[in-house]
Formats: structure tokens, sequence, C-alpha cells
């Protein structure tokens, strides 16, 4: 393990206030959701994206036209996905990161079963190819965050003269 | 150019309903914008994660603890930022991708400055140093959703039986 990797580790554990969530509960969160971003790198060069997903037999699946995302996952990449969320409830986000690699839906079961599911490409126009994300990994994690009104906002950092 | 990247330029443009937005429009998103997601590899390992972000002097300006983020900086590696949103009048999601460089503010001057700033970590807890991304280039595209009703839901996929 480098140092680097050591700094990785410890930016996800012993941070006052970060909670790891259970597996279970990344993966109720994973499937809660609509709209995700997936990173891989393509040729050398890192690609970032938002796509609209769907669990399916535990991987994410999404749609996609031809571009890097089908070429990426032809070549069976590495890919992290990740989404998260905020609960103005608590007052908490959340992000989960799923690891693994890509992979695209082939086979003619594979695409009719896929066709099936209540999937739609978040940018319209012809999506016509499956690909999964297959996680390796998924993990996930929440914690709380700044007063929502300490937020950046055009008027953060300024106050009510009357109350100073 | 390989065949990849010739996909990679084929997704971005050419695509029905996908209009590329002006240098300044992107820009102006990307200001308005309080929660991005930042993807490099560091050490073979592909990082991916939201960060509370304020636009500053052309530059992405996060805060971040002792970590991977920390880490990549130091060693200025390539990184790409991405926000995106959706906007319900017109039923068109948008997306802008920054790609550029790592770079800690390590000079007093600049992490003064930078402290000044109404910028808070999403997450709390310690997070001592600055982190810019330096943009060599910023892109934006706008496109339309598929309806906002067909998209995933418990129920999507269901009909009233009452209208067949």
């Amino acid at each position: 393990m480098t140092a680097h990797q050591s700094h990785s580790s410890s930016h996800r554990a012993g941070v006052p206030g970060v909670r790891e969530l259970s597996h279970t509960d990344a993966w109720t969160r994973l499937r809660s959701m609509v709209v995700g971003r997936i990173a891989f790198t393509l040729d050398g060069r890192l690609e970032l994206f938002p796509v609209n997903y769907l669990v399916d037999h535990g991987t994410i699946l999404f749609r996609t036209g031809v571009g890097s995302k089908l070429a990426a996952s032809m070549e069976r990449l590495a890919a992290v996905f990740e989404v998260d969320g905020y609960e103005a409830e608590s007052g908490e986000a959340w992000s989960v990161v799923a690891r693994g690699h890509l992979e695209p839906v082939l086979d003619t079961a594979g695409i009719v079963e896929a066709s099936a599911l209540p999937l739609f490409p978040w940018q319209a126009g012809e999506k016509a190819f499956f690909v999964r994300v297959v996680p390796e990994d998924v993990t996930g994690r929440q914690f709380p965050v700044a007063a929502p009104e300490t937020w950046v906002t055009p008027f953060t950092g300024m106050r009510r003269a009357s109350e100073e």
C-alpha cells in the first residue's frame, strides 16, 4: 500500500460525523435514485457523465448511443459510478460509490429483457444500446453538511445589519 | 485520432435534441451550482466524489481534508469536474464538464483569500485545505429528457386499467 492509498483510506473513515453505510443500505440508496454519474478512462481520456440508470440483477444498467460509454463497455473498462442525495430532515447528505467494470448487453435475450425494463435515457435521442456497470465493490457514507443557510448563495457571508 | 476518440466526439455532437452550450453559458451554469462531482485517477485508482465548490478566479475551488483529493492536487493530476441540472419548465437537462488539473492552494496569501470566500465543505469535519481544479476546457450541453412521467418510479411501466 502506498502513502496515497493510505490517504485514500483515511479519507473515508475516522472523519468526525461520517458514517459508513451498511452494504444493504448502500444498495437500497443505489436503487432509490434515477440519475448518477459514471467515470472511466478511455484511451487515456478521463470521462465523466450523468446517466439515468436502474439497478438490475445486481448491476447498474443504462442506455447509451454510439460513443465513449459503449466503446468503454466493449473493452470491459474499469468504471466508478456514484450517486448522492441530501436529506433536508436530518441535514445529512450521503454518497454511494460502486466500483467495477463496464459490460455491454450483447446477447439477444439480455437485450430483450433490458428493453422491457422501465429505463429511459436521460438524454433523448437514439440510445439503442444497453451497458452495465458490474460492481465489484459498493460502499456508501452519510455525513452532516454545513448548515444549509451557510451554503453558497449570492448572500452567503453577509449578515443582516440589525442582527449585529 | 483513434476510433474511440472519434466515437467520443460523435457522442457530443450531432445527436438529435442535444445543444452545445456557449462558453459563457457553460460558465454561468458552473457558477450557479453548489455541488458537483470530481473524478481523477490516483495511483491507478479512479476516484469519484461529490464536492461543494465555488468558481473563483476561473477555477473550481473546494475544501478538503487529508486524503486522495489533496494528494492528487499535490501531484497536479488531471481531473474532470461535472455539474448537471434539470429544468422542469423546459423539460430539459444540462451538463457542464470542466477538464483540467488539480492544484493545491499553498501560498499564505491564497489561503487567506480562499478562507474569506463563502465556501463550506459539503461534508462536515476537518477540511483544512483548499484545492482547485484549473480548467483547460469547459464544455456544456443541454438536452430534452424523456417525459418526467416516464422516468423510473416504482410504478413506471404500469398503466391504469381503466385507460386501457
